[in-house]
């Protein structure tokens, strides 16, 4: 019956990646060009500028954490997904689609926002435009996580097309016209993609769910590789939140300020875990998620002199919040609130980017020459040009107006874009067929550890179906019985 | 009897690699010293250069991107070519001996060629060399994706050690003297490898075959691990184009034009996917790889002002190609020209490598001053010394020219070990043993979650082995059940 | 049983975790600030100093290679050890505990030693701190190595604590007092760690560990997920020994010393393995781990002119004994001198490491102004200051001594700790329960895919738990059988 229900879907996956990668194209075509670092000219403009050497071109700064960045999305997020015992499939490979269709889109959107050039009406793109981008999808795949197993590819396609153009738009509202610092997004990322998929999910309510529950668990591998997601978004945290940060100390400060924060985290994380079950036992979800939430809560002040115990109480406080978030206020939403978070982005994502949030306004608050140099503070939070009047303490309203704007994009996007993926038309799976790779993966029907399958092969030998007319009576029954109880 | 056929084989790998491996010493001891940049006296090279920092040393400039590249050969094709159900050990282990002993002789063949100092008879190596080795035995882990499952580690090594050989001559003749640009490879690396290894497959050709194909296939996690291969491979693209391109703008274009024409394909890759089943579901198989068709395409041309919406389509249009290659052309080529693809190398690497060479010609071809300056395109296409008359239009002819000269040296050589490689010496396994872990490493008999495996432990405890005497009668019986039907 | 007899655990876990992390947080605040490089007055800084560029910040550097540390430490050391069929978690979930609580105290002790401010006693943090602080943690993770699976989560962090104070001290006489170089760290990190670990393992020696003896042993895909971790060490180990080595030459001397030596392991590693077996086959424990042995032995002597045969040569030396060592070290020190060793640190670590603190000994004895160059000699021994009259040959010496200290500190401090830790305070695993995951994490009991499981959810449908219960019959017997077989 699953794949009776979606037919109409096997033209439209299709449909729509050719038409809009055909778009892109053609939008590429006419809008992007390479910027002066990235362009042939560079050597003649090189020269021009006095640039001593090659190594000084913007690509040396950024490309080292521009990979560690592109690792976070395409592995940490896409195996961070696979912890479902059924949908591993559909973590790691619709995750992969949301990002390489998302991270095209944004460099145009971004581009008209930040970088066309008045000269020629281009958007020039270099490395931090890739960054940018790779940030950007980072938004909509934490969105993706609230509805984990429960939407279709074209859903999720068209969820992303809308979260990265509102993503532009409140990016360029909160860094340019409110002039906020978010080096490491926990606002414009975070806060905003965590609310826009919460939103999402509430829209996309099921109330009959509970038929496909069975399948919301872990098998012991599907962990494993969990863990895989978890310690690469962990160990490149440093890089996420330093990659668009100044030249110089900017970045360096940023990268200590993470990795600190990380570093209390794993420890409250494990300790409320442990202190949460009577048998002072630890939950993997936790390890799993919880030990992230100091990276997301550093992210807007990493580059500002939150000074290395600031870090470290910032991430202290957010391993306790999102442990707790997950044993008390996930099971809350879901049953009051009717918003279903599969990964639990509420307390890995909104809350620690709140909290983000409010550490920055605070700390550029009392930021002031004393700590940071005159040429310092200047520096570290952009009082040039048509800021040059600002002060610190404005600084720290400007921070928390751009909270609340990546709070109203979140929330406000999330309910329009709920409300179309509500049409009846993107063919997602039955509410029996969720969290189950097998409606829109072609493969055996053998999942995980705990189940005795009986595999036969194609005729040609290439990929195994499980085939129970093939199966003695004697295990046919017992094969019958395991799946009566499971 | 599978251990009895290869019993020559105990004493046949050891004394392989250890007669390889010091012949490696001694020819090092000979032959390989630091060059001015990893040597002590750099200090000194430094002042009269007037090399104002270290920083300048290219160990800065290409240290990160090797490290990706390193990545992609060890990590990235490793796990690529664990999908088989049986032979994740193989896939990984085998990948990890030909790469160690690949990349030393490729230091001393390329040396011999590229970098051998005139004053003193020695090859100087520095990281750049490094990067390069890591090439050449990318060209020679393609061929093995042919082979996978059907040859022996001798037969890999000696298969290794030729192509090594053939890589180094073709890209000296490719290179140097024909003058093309090949930044990524797309015909040096790729072209060459994918028909080195069809060629040896072909003439490898097993009529017997279909008595292992039920171990070609995969089970749910094994695909899960090959996800990270791929995954590796996509995000690490970017650094592997772009790893010996020139210093600056050069880099920076290659890894902007690779990451794009990434993106396309996935796009493509997974609408051709969706289209070729009936239902509209996806396979894992061309996610695994189909995605990856892109950044062999863009390989020659990464570094030339392909523009970005160059790449783009250049990723579309292998993301097409290469899906359909792998549901059309793998099994034309199997039945009809008796070669057996089993990783499908020819839709990866070979088809979008010659589409590279060719995209690569063209854009060579197309290059004008007004797109890349004056110094720029002498920059980009090298027009200095004794090419400083080259134009254009002529260097878009020799990189047909190399192209050619890629698919021959990789047919031909092919050809020959393949020949070489048919002597009944070498320990293959037979055609009921093929893609199977089991007769090349030591382990229990309990692989993937479809079968019911009794285990028991030696006396010492330390591993497990399938002892089907201590299985009671019932449970036997259904186990000799359990394995008819597989 | 096991839950009961670590009843007052429940709160001694989450106790220490708070207990340390709120000690951390203060010292950290008394202790712990910026250094030059990361702190906003770097742009000040800057321009008194005559620094041209950003660019020559020491962050850009050493930051690629702090984070190929950072991904060793996390993902190399916690995969490596989740080889057990049934301690993944523990493995992966406690290395990340102890890492994340290591590098904290690390920050602080060496700190102490090495950078604190005369001006105002404080410590001065930057990248390479956080270098240093991943290097300290590897030799408690080193050590974890050896009691994996014995030892409770609260025990590790006593370790750790102790381990890491210890290192600190042998790490200041070492190199601070005795002024030997040692930039990979054979003696201070490998040689101190793995015979911390073993003195360990010595004093908590179980003599009835054979109950446990049958989970010591792997499954398919836990040996696959183990060669992740493998991988990413191997890869990432020039990136380690040359992390903290003299910019410029020495960085890149150490990194092609590293990549040639760990090339020449693989080979003669998977050599002696095959010809350890009758068969011939290779046996995955000797690929896992003694093919990393060439890194940890080319580590002191990484960034001297080892020169490329020389590093060819140690690494050739280390595959085979490292391989050997897992025939018959192993098994010798558990019978007679009961020490057992899960991971085999003491062939992977102890060994390696003393031989590459001999190496460096001798490389530098050999040390001469003709192979060196009069400066280079000078910038790479830092025969400057104090140790301006300091010859090569009494440096051979000084290495030497290094060496015997790296030792005493760790077997006399793993002995001392090891005393602690016998204590029966700690809520340790009883004999029956080591190496599973059961006893410290919360989840279904459904390991590998060797067992029939029967899982029932819970209520709330969150996670699977085996309930035997709901089992038919039949089943149930054949499990009951399937468990009394094992």
């Amino acid at each position: 019956p699953a794949n009776t229900l979606r037919g109409h879907l096997e033209l439209l996956l299709p449909a729509v990646c050719f038409v809009w990668q055909i778009a892109m194209i053609i939008l590429f075509g006419i809008f992007i060009r390479y910027n002066e670092e990235s362009d042939a000219h560079w050597i003649e403009h090189k020269t021009s500028k006095n640039i001593s050497s090659n190594i000084e071109n913007d690509y040396y700064f950024r490309y080292p954490s521009f990979q560690d960045v592109h690792v976070m999305i395409f592995v940490g997020f896409g195996f961070l997904m696979t912890f479902l015992k059924r949908y591993s499939f559909g973590a790691v490979g619709f995750n992969f689609l949301i990002a390489g269709f998302g991270l095209q889109w944004a460099l145009l959107m971004q581009g008209w926002f930040h970088s066309l050039d008045p000269m020629d009406g281009k958007i020039k793109i270099g490395v931090e435009s890739m960054i940018n981008a790779d940030f950007c999808v980072a938004s909509c795949l934490i969105a993706y996580g609230a509805v984990l197993g429960k939407v279709s590819p074209v859903q999720l396609m068209v969820m992303t097309l809308f979260g990265v153009t509102l993503y532009a738009v409140e990016e360029y509202i909160i860094l340019s016209l409110i002039h906020a610092r978010d080096a490491g997004g926990s606002m414009v990322i975070h806060t905003f993609g965590a609310y826009y998929g919460l939103s999402i999910s509430w829209m996309l309510y099921r109330p009959n769910l509970d038929q496909s529950k069975h399948r919301i668990g872990s098998v012991y591998h599907s962990d494993v590789f969990a863990m895989i997601g978890t310690l690469f978004l962990w160990m490149f945290w440093p890089s996420f939140n330093s990659a668009i940060s100044d030249h110089g100390d900017g970045q360096h400060r940023a990268a200590i300020n993470t990795y600190l924060s990380l570093a209390a985290t794993v420890l409250t994380a494990l300790a409320i875990s442990s202190l949460s079950q009577k048998t002072g036992k630890l939950d993997m979800v936790h390890i799993q998620n919880a030990t992230l939430a100091g990276g997301v809560a550093v992210g807007t002040a990493a580059e500002f002199m939150l000074m290395p115990y600031g870090s470290l109480i910032v991430g202290f406080c957010c391993g306790i919040i999102s442990t707790l978030g997950y044993i008390y206020i996930t099971p809350f939403m879901e049953k009051y609130l009717k918003i279903h978070d599969t990964c639990g982005i509420h307390n890995l994502h909104a809350m620690p980017g709140v909290i983000g949030g409010i550490v920055g306004a605070i700390t550029a608050a009392a930021a002031s020459e004393d700590v940071y140099g005159k040429e310092g503070l200047m520096n570290t939070f952009d009082f040039t040009g048509e800021w040059k009047e600002m002060v610190p303490t404005r600084q720290g309203g400007h921070q928390a107006a751009g909270l609340c704007v990546a709070l109203c994009f979140g929330i406000g996007g999330g309910i329009i874009v709920g409300c179309i993926l509500r049409l009846p038309i993107w063919g997602d799976a039955p509410d029996n067929s969720c969290f189950d790779d097998e409606i829109y993966w072609e493969h055996e029907n053998c999942f995980g550890s705990h189940k005795m399958c009986y595999v036969k092969y194609h005729q040609d030998g290439s990929r195994p179906l499980l085939h129970t007319v093939y199966v003695p009576p004697l295990v046919q029954t017992i094969h019958v019985w395991a799946h009566t109880i499971l």
